[in-house]
This record gives structure tokens, C-alpha cells and sequence, in this order.
């Protein structure tokens, strides 16, 4: 049996907005570890990898491992019938095909179940290497966002480059061309405000705008980003929210992750 | 002669934001009680039933009983052109063709009137029966509305069941089922926040989700709705308005009705 | 060489969003006076004119008369990615067939340069001849915006009359006639909020609300906007600045003119 109460229900809404694009059809698995997914886009150019950490949940209930394919536009049509405040709570009964998504207002006067039948998806397990990057910058997420959209007014790649000077965020189209430089900067009000860039060494790597707009789809989740690049791996942009509402502590500051993954 | 004035001009265009989708054509019928509307859908299932009492105007002159046929569509094209805080003046004269609707900004500085030739409408006047209803729900109307967006994601129709634990909206479609549940709540902060549920017999019926959905565009004009609901007579969903900006007292409370008719 | 720098960045960016709709390829012309641009709409009905004075610049570096010319979508595409505090410079060195937009972020953690390529461009000096006309009308401009607007729901060509009594708009449409009534009034609590009517002689001339509404997307660029109407000229619909975030004084109030100018 599977129980996953999680107060912050608008959290799981933003999840299923930033990723139902990229992703059609994925298995929510479920272990003692938290609630996650992992799923490669139709083309298997980027790969999007999703933890929400038990320690997140209110109540957490797991008997066993089970894995929970399901179509995600239909998950974001049920959760988009969620309020903002509503607590939600995944259930599944063992050796069901079927998963309920339960919606309780905040003064519990409305609640609202949606069932759904499960789908079998074949599901191969990537895993992303734990690597030593030659770049990672840290960046408020809506400049990234900006910056993605923009540039995509004009072309349809984007060089990502790494100096000591900075990052710059590169593109050409038909119109001209264009750069936009950010330089490192901590002296800021709010920390999630600051851009930090950690490097071992430059790097200057060429993306589809197409896909870096489709991750920047995840801005609502985070203030900031994490962007980083090695010439010999694929870009991994990750986006962490530390709060979910209801933590018990723990040693993780995280609890929900998500990470996307682009091949350059 | 006819001459209407209405202080609060901004509620005829929300009335006619309301009604132009389930009704094309349709006379607008004036005598002394007041305004009033009555009309089917083009699909005869649904009937539009509108008042807006004398006692609501500031202004009410109707020298004798009178039928105007209009294509609502250009009525709301025309009200479109008055502002918020507009004053709305309807006038007709004896055997015209026409109707004048003249708008005038508070502080007078503005003026316009448009004219619009009347049209032959035949229209069948179909008695909207006083009758005893299984149950009755009174719940915020913004509730209501959001409850038949949401279930239209899912399913085509829905199924209103109303038991003493409370009233109940399902519906099902491809990707699943929803339920959602509703409790009586009189303890709330404002009284137009309560949900009300008064039944004499269980009842549960179903609907197309199409219809309840031109209902709900009817929302801006009142914080609560009021569903009737019985197994033998199509639902009323009732919007009515308190206050016209201008009330000279009388025995009624309500000046504007709108009442939306739907068969089973 | 040319460069100038605009602290007030959003007023390049709106002015573009005003005038790339009746334009698609113009001169921009650099002289000591200013930054200007003349060029008439693709069916030779209406002309743009527009000058920024050099007075309105930061820093005004023009050595020598120099004419750009530029495709206004792409100049609007690459200023839709200034941010709205941005400072903007607009570089270009001698004998460059290029232009170099470049937006500085008010913290300078920021820098974007965009290069264009320019294009030939054959452009016919029109002149607006100073005249004396029949009736000049001030107006809130966001009201003259509301009345093209609210025409154009009805009918295709507004006649302006000016009379003693004010100034009427008036159209005629199948669904019926409208006409607005604007009455002089200077008894207002901001200047800006004036209707003021100058009226030599009564005039009474019809203009496409295709091309008014054209006009209207130059609202969000000044409070006011005066039409000048005379029975033997072009009507002009002037929208003028007097701020443009650093002015360093000097005779003119007013630093950026743009003025539209359509035959009857």
C-alpha cells in the first residue's frame, strides 16, 4: 500500500507543468528514498530525472518498491483541478492498476479524488554520472529563463561559454547576432540573487535553444539554477527546492530535485 | 416611450457577457415590473430567464408594455464600448425600429449613444414552474465555476448527487474518474462563503457539463449560485444581484434574476 | 562613429512597438539634432515621423550625418530583450554596414550586445508642412485609444467633427450608429487629463479606424496625444515626450516627437 500525503500541494503542480512537456508517458517510482522519476524525452536528447525526498511528505507510506507508469499530461489535467492551498495525498492500493489523487481544501470542506488507470512502460534506468564538471554556475532562474527566450527570438542554438570574466550566452540567426555576458556577483540583497560561478577550467559548449527553453519550464520551482558543463558530458541543469512545506529535518537540505539533462 | 436608466451600468454588460453564448437572438420584454429576458437556447435546452425589477433603475419610464428583439451578440459588441463606472441609458421611442443605448461617464465630460435597428423575433414563452425541489444547494458561485472547469478536463458530463453528508459533482472520462465533494459550511467569515444544502429527498442527476459551463458565465455576476435540483424538472441555476447601485426600496430584495434552465 | 546612450531605455522599446506596425523597413537618420526616422506605411497612407532629440541622451556621439536602415521587426525583436531599467547604447563605426544595440543592466552585472546588419534602403523626404489648421483637439490618450477601439466594433471609418460644443467621434456599421461626445474640459486634477479644443473653423473629416488604431499603439509612449484637423491637410496625431530620464536642459520641452499623419 502506498500513502503520500504532501501539504504543499501546489509543488506537485509545478512539477507535472515543467516536465509534461518534455516527457510524455514516465513511471513514477516509489521507494523508502522518496517519489522520483526518470524519463528520456521522445527524441533522447534530454533526460529528466525528478526526487521528491520522503522527508518532504507529511505522511509517508511505502510498503514496497512499486513503479507507476502513467501519462503525464493526463497527471497535470487532474492536478490542475487542485487549489493552490489544497493538501494532496497519492494512493495506491497493492497490485492495483489504478492510482487516486486526492485533493483536501485547507478548512476541509471540499475533497475531491481523481482515479486513474496505470499504464506498463518500458523504462530504461540512465544513470547520470557523478562527474567532476569543468563549470557550474549558480544563477537566479528567472534570468536564466529570460535569457533562453530572448535568445530564441534570434536563433536556435545557444553557445554556453565559461571564463574567468564570466558566462556568456551566445547566439546568431538570420537578424545578427547576439551575446549576453553575466560576471559573477555575490554582493546581492538575497542570496538566491546571486550569480556564482565555480571554474576549473573554460568551456564553451553549443545547445539547442528549443531544449533550454523547454527546462526553464521548471523556473517556478526554484529561484535559482544550477547549470553545469564539462566538454564531455552533457549539460546538467538542476533546479532544488529546499522547502516543501512539511520537513522533518534530516540530513538533506533538498527535497526535491529536479535535473534535466542535455546532450550537447 | 421607453426610457431605462441604470446607474450601475457595468451590470448590463456582465449580464450580457453572460447570456450572449447560450442565446443569439432574443426580445427584451419591458413593462412595469421591469426588464426582462426569456429565451431557449438554440438546442431548446437550455432557457435564459432574466429581470431586472424597475425598482433597480434610477430612472423607469415605459409608457406601455413592449417587446424589442435584439441580436445579443451586437448588444454586447455596443456595451463593450461603455465604460465601468458608465451610466446606461436605454430608450425607445413609440413604433420605432430602433433602440438607443446612450452611455454617459460620471463626470458627463463623455457621450455616446449607439443605435441599433430591432429585430422580429417570435418567441414561445415557456412558464418556468413554482415548484417543490428534492434539494436545493446555495454555494459561492467562483466555487461552482471552477468545480465545472475543472470536471470538463475529465469527463463530458456530470452527476450532481446531493445526500444529507453533502452535495456531490462525478464525472468520468477516458484518462479516469473524478469525485468531488462538498460539506454543508455555515461557519464562515462571510455569509455570501457559506454552503447551504437544504434536502427533502436524496436526489442525484445528470448533466452535460457544456451546459453548467454557459452557466457559469453568469459568475461576475453574483458571489453565490443557488442549484434546484428535482428528478422530475430540469435544474434551475440561479444567480440574483441584491444591489443595482440605485434601490428605492420595495418588497423585494432581489432586482436582477438571472435563471439558467436546464433538462436532464 | 556614432554612439548614444539612452538611460531611459524602455522609451526606444516602446517607440518601436508603436511604429513597426505601419512599418517594416526604415532610415533611422543621425545628425546633431538628433536621432530621427520619416517613412510612410506600405499603401503610401500614412507617414512616421519621429525624432529624439540628441538633448535626451546620456552621451550623443554623431561625427558625421549618418542614415541606418533597418528592418523594424528585427530592431524590435533585439530590444524586446533590453529589460525595462536597461540602459541601451546604439553604436555604429564609420563605413559599418552593421549596428550594434548594446543593454546594460543598472547593477552592470548584465551586458548584452546585439549586431545587426544594416540594409539599403530608398526613402523620399516628405515633408509635413507647418500650417495653420481648422481645430487642434488635446486629448488623454488613453481615451482616444478607447474610442478607435470601440469604433472599430462597429463600424470601419470614424468622421471627427469638431463644433463649438466639443468634438464627435461617429461611425456606422451594420449593427447599427455610434457616436461619442467628448466636451471641452480643463477643470481636471492632472494637466494631462484635459480635453482642450482649439477650434478656428467647424471641420468635420472621415479617417479609416484601421489606421487610428494603428496610431493608438503609440499611447503607452506619452499621457496626451493632439490631432490636428483641417479639411485641406493630413490630420497629424502627435504624441510628444518631455522626459526622457536625462535631459540636460535646453530650449526644447519636448525631446521625442512622434507624429502620425494620414490623408482623408
Amino acid at each position: 500500500m502506498l500513502e503520500l500525503r504532501l501539504v504543499q500541494g501546489s509543488l506537485l503542480k509545478k512539477v507535472l507543468e515543467a516536465i509534461k512537456e518534455l516527457v510524455n508517458d514516465a513511471n513514477f517510482d516509489c521507494s523508502a528514498t522518496g517519489f522520483s522519476l526518470q524519463a528520456m524525452d521522445s527524441s533522447h536528447v534530454a533526460l529528466v530525472a525528478l526526487l521528491l525526498r520522503s522527508d518532504g511528505f507529511e505522511h509517508y507510506r511505502c510498503d514496497r518498491n512499486i513503479s507507476m507508469g502513467m501519462n503525464l499530461n493526463n497527471v497535470s489535467k487532474m492536478l490542475r483541478c487542485a487549489g493552490n492551498d489544497d493538501i494532496i495525498t497519492i494512493k495506491a492500493d497493492d497490485g492495483s492498476d489504478t492510482v487516486t489523487f486526492m485533493f483536501e481544501s485547507p478548512t476541509q470542506d471540499r475533497i475531491a479524488d481523481f482515479e486513474m488507470k496505470l499504464m506498463d512502460i518500458d523504462s530504461e534506468h540512465l544513470g547520470i554520472p557523478e562527474a567532476e564538471y569543468h563549470a557550474i554556475v549558480r544563477m537566479p532562474s528567472a534570468d536564466f529563463a529570460r535569457i533562453c527566450k530572448d535568445l530564441a527570438s534570434i536563433g536556435d542554438t545557444v553557445v554556453i561559454s565559461v571564463t574567468k570574466e564570466g558566462v556568456k550566452f551566445s547566439t546568431r540567426g538570420d537578424i545578427g547576432t547576439a551575446n549576453i555576458v553575466l560576471r559573477q556577483n555575490t554582493s546581492v540583497d538575497k542570496p538566491e540573487e546571486a550569480t556564482v560561478i565555480e571554474m576549473n577550467e573554460p568551456v564553451s559548449l553549443t545547445f539547442a535553444l528549443r531544449y533550454m527553453n523547454s527546462f526553464t519550464r521548471a523556473t517556478p520551482l526554484s529561484n535559482t539554477v544550477t547549470i553545469s558543463l564539462s566538454s564531455e558530458l552533457p549539460v546538467v541543469v538542476e533546479y532544488k527546492i529546499a522547502e516543501m512545506g512539511y520537513i522533518r529535518s534530516g540530513p538533506h537540505t533538498e527535497v526535491l530535485i529536479v535535473l534535466l539533462y542535455c546532450k550537447n
